[in-house]
């Protein structure tokens, strides 16, 4: 690698510590989603939990409790989200043959192989550090419940760890 | 965003917090692999580690110490792993020209550059809340190493933060 | 699942657990990339930042605050990152038609849904372990920011969290 002096990376100056006793808050949240492909925005629910919890600094993990839905991070805007879902569909395509959709060679008859494939490529989870109660997000940043099998009752679990 | 009252997501009345000694319990598990590319389930493992552990409450972050091999969460199917497999070689084929696979631009011998990418496409770790001894999973999740230049000898680190 | 003593993993029988007063150290780096697409190695400035921090044992999350620009971790070698960005393109086209690139659809004119997909593709944020004020990394991991919508100057949150 480069010399650090050269190196094109600045490291605030100032790093801040803290310290006090550990907490963990938890809960979970029910999402209602209309879509067969939805991506949803959960962020104004999580920073509201995060700032009603005790836990000012520390970390929040988000987590989908399904196979066929995950979370992702990032811009929440109609023309993008409608690109996001294209995106899915030329990557992991819906309509070619999966073997999980297929009767002779799997028992699950909701045909979402393509479901699958595409919750393991956003992720299942995503965690975010809070301070002084907030979420430390930069302008653009939500967190977005990814359904590839709706429509669908969807479980996330969210926790808060810090002090 | 659209009123929070219209939303379709309910947030658990019941905030759940706890407060305790932090603690971190670690340890690193060595899996062997058998084919190139092999997705193996290494859930029933963690779970052991976590309930042996003295941490009851908190997150387990479990990390893969290669850069061929990652960390995945899905359903452990037998037709739907072939499908991740033969998805993994339609998104990133093993059988096209990449230049670290080529003695001229590369010192690597191992021709392995597809299993790097893969090894991008999972994402090389995976966390999961535990509560009580147990992992927070829904009915179907699974944590799997996903194994893209196997046969190999391959180190997972699990380490449980909480209380 | 197969019996666990035919199981081909092995877990460390020795179980390592810690106990002390929780502590959080976080900063903020800031990086210049000069590529529309760029792969840089931070590993360096975030070993720095944890050997410096008060804090000896858990875990550091490292966060980027973009939505067109993510972090992975991977080996550092020039013909790999090469082919990483070839099949960043491969797999996520920058010249084809995108509606968040679309003046009739969309207020964003940087043209950038390619750098928003590739994020997502890659994730936003790792987290890696530390033991003894010590990064705990494979031989070849390392963390990139991965900048999709460069020339830029990128902030990437880290948090160390532990004891």
């Amino acid at each position: 690698m480069s010399n650090l002096a050269l190196s094109a990376v600045e490291i605030d100056s100032e790093i801040e510590t803290k310290e006090g006793n550990y907490k963990i808050a938890s809960t979970t949240l029910v999402i209602r989603t209309n879509e067969r492909v939805e991506l949803k925005s959960i962020t104004r629910e999580i920073a509201a939990f995060v700032e009603q919890s005790p836990i000012r600094d520390g970390i929040v993990h988000i987590s989908s409790l399904h196979t066929t839905a995950g979370l992702m991070m990032n811009e929440v805007q109609g023309a993008l989200l409608s690109d996001m879902t294209s995106m899915f569909e030329q990557v992991i395509p819906s309509s070619v043959y999966y073997k999980h959709n297929d009767p002779l060679l799997s028992d699950c008859d909701r045909r979402n192989a393509d479901a699958h494939l595409r919750a393991v490529f956003v992720g299942h989870s995503v965690s975010i550090p809070s301070t002084d109660g907030r979420l430390k997000l930069g302008t653009w940043q939500n967190v977005l419940l990814t359904e590839f099998d709706g429509p669908n009752n969807r479980q996330v679990h969210v926790q808060v760890m810090g002090i």
